[in-house]
């Protein structure tokens, strides 16, 4: 499609595209680089950008750009220039931007900046408070949010509640009674299987855990052989050190991630750069060829369950399986983990005890704590439940569904940064991830046996094997390829052939702990 | 001052500084942290950076502001309202924004597109060339890199030669006449000082130099150290390792520097190190108030010779003196250097072998480097020496001056990367950076005996009793502080008393090394 108006569109995103890999790039800097009291200069970096990037996608001169591209379009497809891929492509292509812009203008820009000062200063009262594990001093800071946040959905006025309305830029489409769908099961089965495991581990006669580490040379070591053996190419990619793990895209072939080193912890860089990777890994395999190319929308990930869904596919599914353990233990051994035997790795990597915090809960317990969270946003935002009732509710829930019960906010309703910077609707992604892993999983595992792999399980089949990369061929071509042509639960059903459930996550913690 | 076009002003070149130091973190992240394969998206977003930055130095915006803001300089002037510093001060500024503007105005935004693109040519060109050591797979990009600077300085049309012109930005105000005034006890003193030196070497019994090395750990414990001992506040600094070492300044709180470990050569990082943090030294320090601050001129470097005054004083009258010898040497033995002693470690430290290669160039032939260059440059740029002819005039004045020849182009005019980059009138900065430091170092001596320091070397007795520091106060107060206000004679003559000259700098290398 050599016409002008497409041309300058994508011309203009990739100049978009470029301000915000610099933003990136500032991010990344700030996290793994930075001295600590470079950040007010570099929080000035990051506004001024910011203004520029919101400039640019919504004044006038992009409006107008965007309504030529699609006359544009709508002509040629009218003379019938486009086989129906590439009507599909295209098309879609600007649907994802008029949307997109029609957000950013249904949006006061003084709503924007009050937003923007109120989650700076959100955050930083929130970890004042948390450093004194008292909500009281966040809690007006939390209000504030939340009006502002209320305001937005309200401003943006698309024909949902505020919860759903504020869910999308993270699950495009999600519902409120789709998502009750999806959960219930695991709120009818998850408290129970919890139980079960923890009853078992108390009657048996199993010794308290011992107390180890690795030095931080042997865990480098281990994640670099990780990364070497599941792909990394060292010239598109690179690994730095940083206070939370996170993975980032600076370029179409500048790919990164971090990891952190926790004393007394030992599998946590290694299994950080699992998960991280996991993420980088379905950046790396984005389209990116012409009209869906890095700026343009069908070149970006289709949602943050489907990202979690990769990268914990990575880490729990592989990195945590029996098969993965065989291969490695003697590397872990070999590093100075008190390890002797494959299901010796297995059990040390595999713990099972659910406890107050969301970030090192096991994969059984897990879903618990985003079942928590889910239910007190929407809460917070719908149901009129006050600030300052929070910390009460956090803890009885808490109570009720892990067992547990957090002796001061700290460990409690104040653990998460997500709502200290007004982020709300993203904590179900997580428990989606899980979900949607599972399902892909099942489905690979179909694939791989009707390609003639023979195995009760293929997936484990080919980590014993070593064939790590085959599993991402598999992702490659039935997952990441996707881009945003697809919302989540179009992708899980195009790929499994069945509407996204928790059945097949439910039978993977089953089948795991029992 | 609190005029309204003043604050405007002072507000449009912050923004400028932000944008040019997302520039400097984005060098830095390409230097230290990028994989290889990011390197043509990071080339856009530079470019991208550059346009932005080309325009807001020379829209009609800007250029109607810095006239408002003269216009009320003036008439406060006229009122009396400023007190003379404050005059200066204001008056300087604007002079300089002026000159700046102007510099920007007079070029052809055709030809600074044409230069992007050569000197991003050049560069890549002379990498071949210098790999394969063939110069004439460079001197067409080279030739081309000459006419259109040529074209730059035409352009400007300012009172001067066209090598003056170009060499304006790294030293204001120098002339080819003071230039060849300043090098010429140089150019007759030199070589025959190395060739007493070489002479020597060669009739004493001295063994042969011996081969050893140290490991990565020991070589990045020492340079930690260094830091220490030398001021380093670690969160306002930070260190990394890239192919070339160089020291970049962030944000007024972000001081950066960089290293390199040189397989075989056990003071490379050590005394890249040294040097590096010289520079930074100098950035840290300069002013940082009020109409000064960071964004505005005033609170700039005044000249590339000034910084590498810094950088040289700090690495050779400081890190290559025979009273840090006597403080350092257990350090090295004990990181595993073969020295038993102070002087051991001094001679190491110090080796006197004219060689080919300028940047690892002892103090004493350093010099003869820079002449060779400097000469070669003006014969290209104004006296009509053919681009095909340089590599034959380069070998003839390195025989007759350095007592070697190259065997290859790569080892010969090949060597530097600056030409391939368009930069002509840079290298002069170098030795007159040595001339600035040896009479800064004499100006300090005087001041430190004049304050009681009795010692007949006041700074090699601060050396003696780590009192670094000590050196680095007077440098705050009596260099670093004036940041652009006095160009870098004014500012020798305001320091030393004297104009300056090389007297100073031969009187030091006859002390070193006879």
């Amino acid at each position: 499609m050599a016409a002008a108006a497409w041309q300058r569109l994508g011309e203009y995103l990739r100049d978009t595209q470029l301000l915000g890999s610099i933003q990136s790039t500032l991010y990344w800097d700030q996290n793994t680089t930075m001295p600590s009291r470079g950040s007010s200069w570099r929080g000035e970096q990051l506004s001024l950008l910011a203004c520029q990037l919101h400039a640019r996608q919504t004044n006038s001169y992009y409006v107008d750009l965007l309504k030529e591209a699609r006359n544009e379009f709508e002509k040629d497809r009218l003379s019938g220039d486009f086989d129906s891929t590439e009507e599909f492509e295209l098309s879609r292509n600007l649907d994802l931007l008029e949307q997109d812009l029609g957000r950013q203008q249904n949006l006061d820009p003084a709503l924007i900046k009050a937003l923007a000062s109120a989650k700076s200063k959100g955050y930083e009262l929130w970890q004042e408070a948390k450093a004194k594990a008292d909500f009281s001093l966040f809690s007006k800071a939390l209000s504030d949010l939340i009006q502002l946040r209320q305001e937005q959905a309200r401003q943006l006025s698309e024909p949902r509640g505020c919860w759903e309305t504020l869910a999308q830029p993270f699950e495009p489409d999600l519902t409120l009674i789709r998502l009750e769908e999806l959960f219930k099961p695991l709120r009818n089965c998850l408290p129970a299987l919890v139980d079960q495991v923890r009853s078992r581990h108390c009657s048996s006669s199993q010794k308290p855990m011992k107390i180890w580490d690795l030095d931080t040379a042997s865990q480098n070591l281990l994640c670099n052989q990780l990364l070497k053996d599941w792909g990394r190419d060292e010239s598109i990619s690179c690994v730095a050190q940083s206070p939370h793990p996170f993975s980032i895209t600076v370029g179409p072939r500048d790919f990164r991630l971090t990891t952190r080193l926790v004393p007394g912890q030992p599998f946590s860089s290694f299994l950080a750069t699992a998960h991280e990777w996991g993420h980088s890994l379905y950046e790396q395999g984005l389209p990116d060829q012409s009209h869906q190319w890095f700026s343009w929308p069908l070149g970006k990930a289709t949602s943050m369950a489907v990202h979690e869904s990769q990268s914990l596919f990575w880490e729990n599914r592989v990195a945590r399986s029996k098969e993965f353990s065989e291969r490695w233990w003697r590397r872990f051994s070999g590093a100075g983990a008190p390890v002797n035997s494959a299901s010796e790795l297995w059990h040390l990597i595999n713990p099972v005890t659910p406890g107050l915090n969301r970030v090192e809960a096991d994969e059984l317990s897990y879903g618990l704590h985003i079942l928590i969270r889910t239910d007190l946003e929407i809460a917070l935002l719908e149901q009129g439940l006050e600030v300052e009732a929070l910390p009460n509710e956090w803890n009885r829930r808490c109570g009720e569904l892990l067992g547990v019960t957090p002796s001061n906010d700290g460990e409690g309703c104040l653990q998460d940064v997500h709502w200290s910077e007004g982020l709300f609707g993203y904590f179900p992604s997580y428990l989606l991830g899980h979900l949607i892993s599972a399902q892909l999983a099942e489905a690979m595992a179909r694939d791989l046996k009707s390609q003639g792999l023979e195995a009760s399980d293929p997936i484990g089949r080919l980590i014993s094997n070593g064939d790590e990369l085959k599993l991402l061929d598999w992702l490659r071509q039935n997952v990441h390829v996707h881009g945003r042509q697809v919302n989540s639960e179009q992708l899980v059903e195009k790929v499994s052939g069945e509407k996204l459930s928790s059945a097949p996550f439910l039978r993977y913690l089953e089948a795991k702990f029992q």
